[in-house]
């Protein structure tokens, strides 16, 4: 059968150290928008939902529980364990044995470091653009202070970090970067009114960070809603030597695949996509793997959080994969040989490529 | 077995009290754009469709012929019982036991408790925002008149409907509504220029009658062309206490779903979506089943006009549960027990909460 | 079982005369785009996508070679035949019996009447507007000469072409004609800019263009983004007897089956979005039967270049067709009479009709 004994999750965050109660680990089930957590409906809960459904599948028995035992039942053995420990028996099992981390979320989450050591797995950094900018403007005087450092910043950063990271593809959708009067005269009106701590949504500034971004070497990765909004910056950063990763958002992701058969650069993501289908996944992957050259696909968890989201985003990904091109073998459409070939590049060996990680296996 | 015996349709519309031919049955299955029938082309006819089909699979037995029979055999007999009789036997064999009417189309359809009668079930009217705002212009002689009659008229129709109504999706995307002024100046034109029986199609005058509606008490339904155009509306209501429920278009009904979680009060409609794509329901209802929090959906027919509509709808949503939760617990990834409960909520449970329906069983 | 053993392709292009290596091959089996071939990204190859392993299932066997043997060999063995004798081998095998060949493309592809040949089918020529409009501007010295020899020169291609085609969607989705002074002012800026061989890309003279077509008599093929924006073009031709017939673009291929059942006069192509979909062609085509009447669906292979490309369309179709509907008829969802009368009309039946095809068996 196809097999994947090596996961490289290109696209996640850290997870939370505290002892989690049943309503704070259901809100890390449902979305969150602009940064906080939506709630459930009255007499609703979010453990009603696939990725409720898949949590209470794939968990419990990692932690000595029948599967689909009750959360409550759930989150009391979590607790007997320790945050800490549940973590550690969670990430080993998942078979991630590299992770990404985009560490530009708010909260107490754990650095790459302690991500990879709790996962006996390798992790590195992916800095996101918005929180590498807000912490220039924190420390620069000027205008010109802060748009020199911020170059230097993103270059700086790209020598430790494998990739960067940004929301600000709706900003992007300009294929041309900003003139430097637009810039300064956009950096001068955010400096002199952003609070402390203030976050950075000028179109303009966003506009002109990604263009520093596309000159640093490093992959781009990008969060956006609908990925044809981005066909002029793919069309615009064509040939220029920097990779495009679609974070792509449900339902757009077969959009996003489709885009990346139009330009070399682009890639896209698909785990946070599967990640929450749960008993849909093997459909939503055999609609990503419909267009996409399978050398432009890369598996990953988005997971936030919960060690329980990397558990259920690779174990959803995998057994989709074996289901999926499963089918096709047994159906004469695909060979087992190509079968494999192709799992083993959308679990670990196109991203491996993308982000040239050194010594992986 | 998943077993949904107590189906809620909260939202269809009455049906036909004539005898129909081969020609004004055909046209029933077909689209209807502006309220008029869409013709089919030359050489072709509106029973080769999905809906054709599954009209001719579940209806004929239910009055005493062969399943698949041909259209003039099934036409013949539902003449030779009657339009009562056979819309009796229809709506009866339906499952369905609620109904929330919708009472604003034209033509000559049953209203609520003629249709509950018909299928020995409970039915509720639907208020259409639109149809009340045009017969308050029709009572209003000056403009202060008849902004006052109808913030009253939408707040009284508030005791007696069970939901409003409206397709004014588009007008509402603006996420705030109208100034005092800007209302004042769209009535007046609209009122002076408005022939007997005008239809309301003014933007302004819309987003006013949304925003009163929203004040009513009483859930929201939205039609709605591409549902993430609702979500600055989605936004701005959010916390003000009352629901709104997208009937989504196809083919947008993953985005709508979608929405669901995004919004405490968001809820999507799934009926009509399954109703016409026959064969397909399985299908298209896994795919509303990937990330709707399962709180956040409610069964409905959207049928006009054919009591066969109502059948079909309930026959198809209750055939694709069965297959579609059915493989997810033969799979594993889901429990029976949660299936069932799912499936009860999505029938039934879900509406009977956001529509308080009282005398439920 | 479901059986189709003629084929009308409705929408394709010639193939190419010469000798092709790896490269030259690959390159056809990725997207284009304006006009010109994407290149696979490095340490990539667009035989691993599904057209390559479809091309890799089908099309072996017909040259006397196992499925799925690598490139290299099945190149080895095109080219020991010659590509003519490859081509004519492929293309007596694809079951298709009549080509509509849109012979706007730039490169040396074969002409309809060559390619009927190969193919010991018939062939019909459908005329590209664009191309039509080019040459027009080519022989005419001034703009009213321009402006009423390219009238003349679309009713006079009307009578020896099947067909006219255009890529002018988007500058169709305005409603209107253009006035004949905002067409004589762009015609005279056209005229005047345009280098020897110049493309037409002007929206203004493109709709000029799409309305005196709609007035030759023959049914216009629109290659579409997204068919949603065709509406108002849609509604604005009803009731004018000329067919537009959406050659609809992944993934938006059910917005144009849906939009058939809109208007009487639209049609839509399914070939292209099963063509390269491999082993998900049966998935994709039951997703174009959810909405569409199926008087309204038309087979094609949109291939371009290879022959292979014309074999895979056409097997990928009739699998995909055998193999959903044949589910449906296991299920009683329909009968197989019924199964096997749709097939006929989506492989041939709807096409013969649209194009009035004489001789048509």
């Amino acid at each position: 059968m196809i097999d994947t004994p090596d996961l490289v999750d290109q696209y996640c965050h850290g997870v939370l150290r505290t002892e989690l109660g049943l309503g704070t680990f259901e809100a890390h089930l449902g979305a969150h928008l602009g940064g906080a957590a939506v709630l459930p409906a009255p007499g609703t809960t979010f453990f009603d939902t696939q990725t409720g459904f898949a949590v209470r599948r794939w968990c419990p028995p990692l932690l000595g529980l029948e599967p689909h035992c009750p959360p409550a039942r759930y989150l009391a053995r979590r607790r007997e364990l320790g945050a800490a420990e549940a973590g550690r028996r969670l990430l080993r099992a998942s078979g991630i044995s590299t992770y990404l981390v985009d560490t530009g979320l708010p909260g107490d989450l754990t650095p790459p470091a302690e991500l990879g050591a709790a996962g006996a797995a390798e992790a590195h950094e992916i800095v996101r653009l918005e929180r590498l900018a807000e912490q220039v403007a924190g420390t620069s005087g000027t205008v010109e202070a802060f748009l020199a450092h911020l170059a230097e910043a993103v270059h700086g950063a790209a020598a430790g970090a494998v990739a960067f990271a940004s929301a600000a593809s709706a900003s992007a959708s300009a294929p041309e970067p900003p003139g430097p009067g637009e810039v300064r005269g956009a950096a001068g009106r955010w400096l002199a009114a952003r609070p402390v701590g203030g976050r950075l949504s000028d179109p303009v500034l966003l506009r002109h960070l990604l263009w520093i971004a596309v000159t640093a070497g490093r992959p781009l990765q990008l969060h956006t809603e609908d990925p044809t909004a981005l066909n002029g910056f793919a069309a615009a950063t064509a040939g220029l030597g920097t990779d495009l990763v679609l974070l792509h958002r449900y339902p757009h992701h077969r959009a996003a695949a489709h885009l990346t058969g139009l330009h070399p650069h682009v890639y896209a993501d698909l785990g946070p996509v599967l990640a929450h289908t749960g008993a849909r996944a093997a459909a939503v992957l055999a609609e990503v793997l419909e267009r996409a050259p399978f050398g432009k696909l890369l598996f990953s968890s988005g997971a936030q959080g919960l060690p329980e989201l990397h558990v259920v985003a690779a174990s959803a990904f995998r057994s989709a994969l074996v289901r999926v091109l499963g089918e096709w073998v047994m159906d004469g459409a695909w060979t087992r040989t190509d079968a494999q070939r192709v799992a083993t590049m959308i679990a670990a060996d196109n991203a491996k490529r993308v982000y040239r990680l050194a010594g992986s296996r």
